[in-house]
């Protein structure tokens, strides 16, 4: 892709009702900016793609505040620095400016914006992936919430999304058995034959209490949840006592329009003394490190996994994104706004 | 009341649909049993009615086995040994037999029986109470799960119960502000007027998330749950950031048949990082001496009390549980059916 001499912006033009649809956001081109002093531009490579990206266009009560109707579309982003005012940065230094935004350049003045190691030979959409937000939220999730011993059944919802495909990794790691539920064969495939799972479950065609009864014999204690409705309500019915549910995600219920039930198993909670737990990435964002030093150390070992799924251009976005709601995508799904240098 | 020369049992018959209705459970009379060899035979005095009641009668998955149909129905029990041919036991001692049932007479080898000490001034009922499982279960819930700072809100759910009624005092204690849920305008003054609670709201009578919004200015922080339903729909929308919500129980939904959905805005667990968690005080046998000696404490210097709403006769025992449903009573819901010696 050329390097573009504008700044095309996804604008939130109105909250979507039920799936992102065609208006909700506008593709707007705008001067590309100029870096003042004490600042630097951005240009952008890589977009993250998440469904927390629909939570933020709507205004429910929610963990940030939504992006307000007229905003650039938030998200996370990896860029190359094209000039530098600050000190520190250099033109080519490889960045993650954080949120940087659905568009083609940020202008940052440095608050936040960590450089990546490009030296070390990993490749670059391993930091928008299995070392960056996406495999810190399995990792912390994971260990810190969901806390699974050896031997213990840990059961991974959405598994061949970023998310859960690394979550099931690193609890086989642990010496876990693990099962996954997926929404068709060929992710079923995957997370078994090539990351290493115990059992998926296609949620698409079979079952998910019977499947569940049946992959996991000895029942439920650990579930890295992703979904909602009824596979965390599946998942409710077999847990054993004193279980834990890193509630990560609901993304079933994340396009729903009015009340959506919580869970008929509800009751379980109590009678199974379970604890749930709900979590955010960005509280652990002072530990990064230390689980990047880890997760750095199983990737080098191989024991580690992880697929991108690469949309190109900025324009794609919109449409792009509904590939996490329908299923579609397997793992961590990325537009490429520009080359890598 | 005289003492009988005969054991009458209240047997389960069927397990009740909806709320406790007649022929569910059966009042038979049978002998006077005779203690064998290493065993005592021991006179009940007091029997504890308690929500949990009905979902022992009910073959939903629970934290015990159901009491089975043709059993004597499970109950707390407090009584006097009248004879003892077990070691360390002997007539007169007042004892804590565990789950004696509901019946006149129990006979025991002694296991898991404790003495209760008699002469420290200590009205017995305190024992079924207070310094009993329900005080226990208010005491660890409140302090382990709910785990509450000084200045945070402590929002609890029947209030004037006997469980609710003991956490406000906790909480108050430990510096929180205290707001309570009870259903009359009478329980409402008794738990703020008495107990000092800071406020109490009738949720019979005011819509419950205008009414929590006013006296949680703050948000809540922390929440002992014992109702479900409406009422934790309200606290979850109101809930803080890193709240927890210490469930002991979900009484809204004891009594209905067929799938109840989970609270709607189950969502805000994940959004408001909140933990929640089910327990049981049967956890905690082996704490109860921690939990006895800091509330006797209390009890002693004035700063907790309690209140015991006793009826008189094992015949009344399934009228007098459907008060804990309809919110008729007050305090720990007691069952006289002998007297003290």
């Amino acid at each position: 892709m050329s390097i573009r001499n504008s700044n095309r912006q996804w604008v939130l033009r109105k909250r979507p009702t039920g799936e992102v649809s065609e208006g909700d956001l506008e593709l707007v081109e705008t001067p590309k900016p100029e870096p003042g002093p004490g600042e630097m531009l951005i240009r952008t490579i890589y977009l993250s793609l998440d469904p927390t990206n629909r939570i933020w266009m709507s205004d429910m009560d929610q963990y940030m505040p939504p992006v307000e109707i007229g905003d650039v579309m938030r998200g996370g982003t990896l860029g190359v620095v094209e000039t530098s005012n600050v000190d520190g940065f250099d033109a080519g230094d490889i960045v993650v400016p954080g949120l940087g935004g659905w568009q083609d350049y940020t202008v940052s003045d440095g608050t936040g914006v960590s450089k990546i190691p490009a030296d070390l030979g990993i490749p670059l959409d391993a930091f928008m992936s299995v070392l960056g937000a996406t495999g810190m939220t399995a990792y912390f999730g994971l260990l810190d919430i969901g806390d699974p011993k050896p031997g213990e059944t840990v059961v991974v919802s959405a598994a061949a999304g970023a998310v859960g495909s690394t979550v099931g990794q690193i609890a086989k790691i642990k010496g876990c058995r693990v099962v996954g539920l997926a929404g068709s064969d060929e992710k079923c495939k995957w997370v078994v034959d090539e990351l290493g799972f115990d059992a998926c479950i296609n949620y698409k065609k079979e079952n998910v209490l019977e499947a569940l009864r049946r992959e996991c014999p000895n029942g439920i204690d650990v579930d890295f949840e992703n979904v909602g409705g009824e596979i965390l309500d599946a998942i409710l019915t077999l847990i054993n006592e004193n279980a834990r549910i890193a509630l990560c995600g609901l993304i079933s219920t994340y396009n729903a329009e009015g009340d959506v039930p919580g869970p008929y198993m509800f009751r379980n909670i109590l009678m199974k003394r379970v604890r749930v737990e709900g979590f955010i990435i960005i509280d652990y964002l002072d530990r990064f490190p230390e689980g990047q030093l880890e997760m750095g150390g199983w990737l080098a070992e191989g024991k580690l996994k992880y697929r991108t799924d690469i949309v190109d251009g900025l324009e794609t976005a919109p449409t792009a994104l509904k590939r996490l709601f329908t299923g579609e995508n397997i793992g961590k799904l990325l537009v490429r706004v520009s080359d890598e240098p």
